[in-house]
This record gives C-alpha cells, structure tokens and sequence, in this order.
C-alpha cells in the first residue's frame, strides 16, 4: 500500500492540517489505518509515520483528538510550538514521528517504569541519513528503545533506521548504534534530556538512568503498545477524547465509510502559502552544566544527578558575569 | 546604501550566479563596490556579504575570476561542490561570507603565520542569531579571528556579529562569547579543523596552536587586508587571473560604466526552478578520535597533535570493528 497527503490551510498556523489518503485517494486514518507491521512474519520491521523531518523545529504532530487524526501543529500559549534549538543541535537530530496502530493507554501503569503511558501512538527517532518529508510514511528497523519520563508519563522513544539505509543491514541492536555513529546515542539522551528547558522547564529524566534498552526490549515495547491501541480501537477500553474513527479495521466499531472521511477535509480550508516564520525560530540556546568531574560538594537544588551532567557538548562550567539570553534558563550549580 | 540580488541561473547548478545591484538597480561587484566599512569613524564595524546561511551546506563564494564577482557555487569533481555535515553539526554553523573590499594576496607572506595569502577576500563567520540569506549585506562587529593554515596558505576567519543582535552590545572582545554562548568558539575551531576530512583530506590546522586572537588583532587583519586590496584595485600590484571590474571606486583603472557591468547579467541564463538535490547532502559523517589524554606513545602519523583532538564532540576512542561510511576518513589510532 502506498500512501500521499493532502495539506490543508496554511503551513506554521494554527489551521495547518496534513490529511493522508490511500492509494485510491480515500482519506485514511494515520493512527488507526496504517498497518504497523508492513509483513507479518517480521515484527522488527514497523511502519512509521514522519511528523518532523530531522534539523526542522516545528513541533508537528498526529492529532488524536481530530476525526481522521491529520498532522497538524503543537499550540503553545495560543502560538504554533517551536521546539528550541539547543548548541550545538539544529532542530530534531533524528527524523521523528510514530508507529501507526500503537497506543499508550493513559490507565496502564507500565511495570518497568512505575508510570502510566502519555495517550499517545508510540513515537520513533529514526537515525538513517535521509531527511524524510512530513507525512512520509516509511518502513523502519527497530533498534532499542529510551524510557523517556514526561512530566511523570511514561514515553517510549523507540529508535529504528530506515531500513533503505545502507548502514541498516549493519544496525541490528542498540550496540550497533555507537559502533558506526559514535556520539549519537549520548546526543540523543542529551537532546531529550534539555529540549524543553529553554521553555523554563526543569530537565527531563529517564527509567533505568537514561540507558537504552535493547532490541529485544524495544519489540516487546511495540507489541504491548499495539495491544493497547487493539483494545482502544476495538473498544474493549473507553477512549475518552480520542478520535477513533477509520475506514480499514475490520470490526472496529468506529469504522466508517470513505465519503464520511473524505468529508474532514472538506471541513479544512484550501492549502495556502505557508506563514512566513521570524528568525526567532532559528535561535539557539546554550546550557551552563556543573563541572563534570566530582568538583561539587552539594546536592544540585533542581535534582540534576551529577553523573548525568557529564555531557560532552557542554564542556564549560559556570563562571562569574555569565549572562544568557534567558534568565529562566540559567542554570544554578 | 542598500543593496538587492539578482539571481540567474538554476541554483545548485554550475550555471547558477548571484549578481548584486545598487539602489538604482546597476549591478556592482559585491567584492569592490560595497564599503568595508560603514561608518569611517567606526572601524570595529564592518559590511558582510552573505555567501552561506547557518545551516546550509552549499559552497557559494563571491568569484574572483568572474567579471562583477557574483557568487557562484564552488566546483568539486566538476560537481557543485556541498560541504559535508560532520555530526553534530549541520552545515555551517554560522552565516559566513566575506568582508568586501579585502584581499588576501597571495605575494605577501604574513609575519605571524609564516603563510601567504589565498588571493581571496577576507572570510567572517557571523555568529548572531537570525540566518542570514544568501547575499544579504549586513553590518557586523568584529570580535576576534582565527588563523586557519590552509593547504600551507593564510586563511583568516574574522568572528563578527551582525550589530542589530540583541547580544551585540554584550559581546565586545573575542572572550565574550564563551560567556555568553558557551562551547560555541571551540565548537567553531573543531568544525574547521574537521569539515574536510569526511573528503579524505587532512585535518586543518591553525596558526597560534588553534587560539582565537582578539578584537585589536583582528582589526589589525582586517586593516591589512584593506590595504592590499587597495593595492589590487588600485594596480599598484598585478591583479593576476583576479577580476578589478568596479563601478564606483574612484581612481581605479578598473573602473567601467554601468552599461557594461549591467551587461554581465545578461550573458547568463534567466532564473529557473533551482536543481532538486539528492539526499546524499544532508548525510552525516562521524569521526572517531584519539582518547583523549595521554595514552598515545607513539606520534600520529597522519600529524595529528594529541592536544588537539581533545574534542568535546566525539568523546569515544576507535574500537575493533569500527567501520564507516566513508573508508578514507577512518582515522588511524
């Protein structure tokens, strides 16, 4: 099956929408009418879906609260969210996205990491070398996995390649990854860690001290998300907000017909020019981290662990007359 | 004064070109007829012309060897020429471009580095905020510079910042911007030691062990480069295979009428749709580097200097099985 999209309104506003149609141009379902598994007798091999291309910032997303679950753009305090660009990183470092037909039911405590699933489609970093387009819809190879805590929600990062990708045949664990990308996997737990603290959010943290998990995990990650968006779909649980509706999963009572889908983007505005952006969006911030060897005496007062700080993009620490662009973004050793 | 672009050709093609015209439309050269400096009795501030935006890849530079210097895309392997992203970069991480009216040349030997010239204008890397379009004319301040010795020629990197950045005013001398932009003037050294390797060509190497000099010494350079400048423009040495056509810089025995410099647009093809490109530029590369202290007993023998490669970016030592993408640029331990 091949997909295409059909945008909507205006790129960078609050009316954007990305619609995906089936190889007959019938509106589909992202979340819902994607299979996940492209074969089934490979289950580490997944559909994802593209919501921001790598070195882009414009927080795009499946919306599961829209009938037929369009991409369209994060809000944030009434504006369209850009997520910030922290030195030395341009926009995302990976092409991100999700695993259609996934879900991490917000009821479920996941036992590993004592917290409950963020009601979301499982999301994808995919590391390969090619910048996929917003909505593309590609097949990946599942790699390992991060714990990523969020706000005290449990939220899955699997990592996965592109499995065109010439290293991909060369990837097959999380072991792999360092092997042939030196740096990238430390990048990836840095960039997750501080992405929201230029917004004057405290750092995030992560189950099992920020390690990733293997392949093996992740697998078995995907296959209880796929059980849990089975249950959604097929309304064994309730879904609350979300918006279930889809023309493909047989008997799923939210299944509705192709002229219903094709309605919802009738219901959008024509696509427009997209809005031209401010160069705030291209700014960069910077982090002060403490001394990275055993130089402090104290527990850090914002919870940081020590051993976590370590990071190599951020060598320097803090010095007397140091000013940044963002008062709440200046960190106290 | 300000100045508008016209653009000819298709752009990442051998024939794109980006002509500079005045406020009445009469096309200059953007190498010898905008002012270096703004304001004669400010020299700390200077005009820039923007060859390549943060974050872009393409190799643009003003030509010398073309009649009005518009900038075209640097040729490699009669291709047009990307510079590859090493990670975690991408592209260049600051608009760079050069400073008009300044020459490097190539006949005179400069004291401090013991190199020549490479017969170009001077090279600024301009580290505000915004990204700058190709062939914009902005104003910077100068904060310092590096000394790269490239292929045994002076290269001179000028750090600058555009004056309308809200840091400006803080930024004053070349130890400024680590305050202020932590990591980001190492960060710089490495990119240029590094951006060619991926290629297979050796590490760049700096004059003054890869230190930046400050704001008195780099205006000292850029006040050198003025002059022989001045002497290229003005034939008091042999201008070589480099084009002196001006229309504005009195007394200059290149000087020609605007009907003949207008002309030069002309001779290339109009501007068509830019040429779409492969997804082989947005690759990244990776380099693996020497631990980081002291456990080498024996010299590099590629001429590495141990000190230097203590980078902060790729923390990890070579390990059996390491193998890359690009075999000529795996790095001998």
């Amino acid at each position: 099956m091949s997909y295409s999209i059909v945008e909507r309104g205006s790129r960078f506003t609050m009316d954007y929408r990305v619609f995906f149609t089936d190889s007959q141009q019938n509106v589909i379902s992202p979340f819902h009418d994607i299979p996940l598994y492209p074969s089934s007798s490979d289950q580490s091999v997944c559909n994802m879906v593209v919501e921001i291309p790598r070195w882009s910032n414009a927080k795009m997303e499946i919306s599961t609260q829209e009938k037929m679950n369009p991409i369209k753009q994060d809000v944030k305090k009434e504006k369209p969210r850009f997520v910030k660009n922290v030195f030395p990183h341009h926009g995302y470092i990976w092409n991100y996205g999700a695993f259609p037909q996934t879900y991490e039911d917000p009821k479920i405590t996941t036992p590993d990491t004592g917290c409950k699933g963020d009601s979301d489609p499982l999301d994808v970093c995919e590391i390969g070398y090619k910048v996929h387009p917003r909505g593309s819809v590609i097949q990946v190879k599942i790699l390992g996995t991060l714990a990523l805590i969020d706000e005290g929600e449990t939220d899955w990062k699997i990592l996965a390649i592109d499995v065109t990708d010439p290293l991909a045949e060369k990837l097959n664990d999380i072991e792999d990854i360092d092997k042939h990308m030196p740096g990238f996997l430390k990048a990836t737990v840095e960039w997750f860690k501080i992405y929201k603290m230029p917004d004057g959010k405290p750092e995030n943290t992560f189950a099992f001290d920020g390690e990733a998990k293997n392949k093996e995990y992740a697998l078995k990650v995907v296959e209880e998300c796929s059980k849990q968006w089975k249950d959604l779909i097929g309304k064994n649980v309730e879904c609350d907000s979300i918006k279930c509706e889809n023309t493909t999963v047989a008997g799923s009572p939210y299944k509705i017909e192709n002229q219903e889908a094709n309605a919802c983007v009738e219901n959008h505005p024509a696509l427009q020019e997209a809005e031209v952006l401010g160069p705030e969006v291209d700014k960069w911030y910077y982090a002060i981290l403490p001394p990275v060897e055993g130089s402090l005496t104290t527990p850090l007062s914002t919870g940081f662990k020590v051993k976590s700080r370590s990071s190599p993009w951020f060598p320097r620490s803090k010095q007397d007359g140091d000013e940044f662009w963002q008062k709440d973004f200046f960190i106290m050793v």
